[in-house]
Order: C-alpha cells, then structure tokens, then sequence
C-alpha cells in the first residue's frame, strides 16, 4: 500500500473550507472527485488543517493511501488536468506508511494579507483585508512578538469551541509592510479555531490605538475571549506552509 | 462647465471590455451607471483606450465634462461606494477643458505577464498566462529590442482591421524574468488593434525556437498579419499607465 503526499495550493474564495460539508463545495470533495476520476476508486485523503470558508493555502498538505500504481509525477499532471483552476497540485511524493498529513505536523506557517490604502486593489480583491486607514505596522509588530513562546491562548479562539488543551507554542510572530501591503506572518505547532484570525483583529487594535503592544501579555493571560480583538475575515488568510519531520 | 479626468484600476475578467455595447456590461457603462446615481446626470466618459474584454488596467484614464460641483475627493469616494470591487477609482482631478483621454494622450504603456512553471497558479488565474514549457527570456528581450523606434506595424493589427496609418514609435520594449514571472512592456505613442498581443505571440515564437529574434525585422517588414505569431490571450495583459503633457 502506497502513502502519497500532496502538496496543494488553492485560492479558497469559492470554497466552503478544505473538509467535506454537506451541501458545499470544498476543497476536499473537489480532490476527492478528481483522484475517482483518475484512480477509479476514492481513496479517503487527510487533510493537514481544516481551514475556514474563504481562507487561501500556498502550499498545503495532505495523504492517503492507495494500491495504485500511476507514477507520482503522472498523478500531479492528471489532476491539474481534471482539477479547477483555483486548485493545483505543486508535487506528490511517497511517504512512509506511518505518515499523517496532520499528527505528523511540527509546525503550520500562516500569512495574513493587508491592503493598506485609501482605495481598494481590485486584484487584491478576496486576496487581502482592504484597511483604508493609516496602519500602525510598527506597533503592530511590537505586538505580534508578545505571541511568541509557549502560552495557553484561550482568549484566541473562537467562543464555543471545545478544545481543552489551549497552550500552544509560537516560533514565529512579526508584522512587515511592503509599501500599501502589511503581513502578518506566524509559526506555531498549532493553532486553535480562529485563532490566528484573532490575532489579527487584536493587532490591529494596537495598530488604531484601541490597544497598546505591551497589553498583550494581559490579553493572553485572562483567558477570555472577550478581552481580545474581533475575528479578522477569512479572505485575508492563508495557509503559508506545513513543516514535517526531515525523514517523510 | 469642469472637465474632470478620473484614474481607474480594473481587473477586467468580468467585463467585455471598456467601450460600451449592447448586451454585454462594459468598464465604462458600469462607470456611467455609478456616476448617474452620484450626480443624478449621465455625462458621457471618454476613455484613453478602447481595451478587448478580459484585459485589465492598473492605471485607466478617462475625462467627462459636468456642472456638477462635487468636490473630486468626494466623487472619489462616493464612486467607490457605488461600483463593485472589480473597478476602483483612484484619482479625480479637473483638467483644463480641451483634454482628452484619448487624443491628449503622448504614450501608453502596456504589461503582460507570464506565469512560466510547469504548474498552473491559482492566485494568477485570469491574470496571467500559464506557460508550462521553460521560456527562453533572454530570446524574448532581445526579440523586443527590435520593436523599438518607428516603424510599420502592420503586421502587428487584427486581420480585418481598418486603419490606414499603420505607423507606431515605441519608445520601451524589454522582457524582464523575476523567478516564474516573465514580464513584457511596452510603451509607444498608439497601439494597433490586438499589437500588443500579437508581439507576445510573435515573442513567445522567439522563445521557444520557431522564429529568431534577428527574424524580427523582416517580420516587421512583411507588412503581414501571416508573418507575425499568434494573438496571445487578453487575460495577460494590462493597460499600464497612460502619459500626458504635464501640463494637463
């Protein structure tokens, strides 16, 4: 039994998420469909995250497991040729048998793109958060570093989710402008649900004042949802990458 | 009576072009629509160029005539309120009253852009074209070289088409690779319908081998639509920036 690995990038704005829904088109299913048509079986394939409706991947990961034999590199052609436009396959390749698209993970990267300028970028439209007032990106990098290190981020996920271990540990965190566009970079080994859109919403509370960079260590430690910043939209969102242990 | 001339930025995928016409939503009906429920008239707009449906425009002109008094900042905003996030507004200022987008204009600069990787981008669909096969770029800049100066371009128009003088100075043409990106531009004093596009086909012949770039000059001199390489695909191409007199 082969395990092949997938490397996808999607523009997820027709998308209800990567996971399979009743009733929505998802990137999944999308995959799903085109591997039957290829392979003539439907192999179940795992996803490295579930992302949210709207949210964008650069390179996102995902395996299952077949008896087929078609060469890897046949694999990626055939289903760019079957897939829609706003999904591509970058690469496959065999992994060990043990590999697991999401517990093998060490860490996710994950980008968040702003349209900083008084009027819209028609083609950043779906692709980046149109912000048409000045942002502070300096105060908002003084207060992504805060993100960094091991911390329970309860206040950072959505109200009424129900994970109970909520301590994750952040090896990357930093805001950078490049002229009218702002990004939010951050690394972690994982990330609650909505977590990195409400760090988002609460940098750029420190950007417009409604918050200082030396607050959120207090944010972080009240645990409470309410203390943090609102949830920032989907479309500016993107899984950037996925890091696996060197010997998949 | 105030002769106001507007900057726009569009992506043009939506539209059939600038020029308005029957059955089809147009650039500039869209724009005529979102001005009548502004200034409660209908002023006819000129623009710089006609341009064919699906090519964008980083930076469009066009100028119309009106009693109105708005303020130009906030004709700016308004207008962006009012048109949908494909078409921006990024500029509006009053010109002396025998401008013309088109005629007052000295040069136009066009871009197109190649995505050249064996895999297709999802976040450059309808943007750019996707070239699967290694392009020889340094082949295509120095086939672009012989486009500069003054020259009979009639192998460079649309079969069928009807203008008489066929003459064009261009005064920047060069091919630029940044990783997967090829870009091509162009800047002249008019363009023939299609030019632009059938000097990326007649390009993209120089770099896979069918045609030389020293071959250009009798392509040129052929004064023939046969001689020339295909008409490249709109979605590629933008309208880059339009010069006038500083004068204007």
């Amino acid at each position: 039994m082969r395990n092949l690995l997938l490397y996808l990038r999607f523009d997820g704005t027709a998308y209800h998420g990567w996971q399979v829904q009743k009733n929505s088109v998802t990137v999944q299913q999308t995959l799903q469909d085109a591997l039957e048509t290829i392979l003539r079986q439907r192999p179940p394939v795992t996803g490295c995250s579930r992302t949210d409706a709207g949210v964008h991947a650069r390179s996102y990961a995902c395996n299952f497991h077949t008896e087929h034999t078609i060469p890897s590199e046949n694999l990626v052609r055939a289903l760019n040729a079957c897939l829609p436009g706003d999904i591509a396959v970058l690469s496959c390749r065999e992994v060990p048998s043990s590999f697991h698209a999401r517990y093998s993970a060490l860490e996710k990267e994950y980008l968040y793109q702003i349209w900083n300028a008084p009027v819209r970028d028609p083609f950043q439209r779906g692709r980046m958060l149109h912000v048409p007032c000045p942002l502070d990106d300096a105060a908002m990098d003084k207060a992504a570093r805060y993100f960094l290190g091991r911390h329970d981020f309860a206040s950072f996920r959505a109200a009424g989710s129900s994970v109970t271990d909520t301590v994750r540990t952040i090896s990357c965190s930093q805001v950078r402008r490049e002229k009218e566009q702002v990004f939010f970079r951050v690394r972690g080994n994982g990330f609650l649900y909505n977590m990195v859109r409400i760090m988002v919403g609460t940098l750029l509370y420190t950007a417009q004042g409604k918050l200082q960079p030396v607050d959120i260590p207090a944010v972080i430690d009240s645990l409470d949802r309410a203390a943090a910043g609102p949830t920032a939209p989907a479309h500016g969102l993107y899984l950037n990458r996925i890091l696996y242990d060197e010997a998949t």
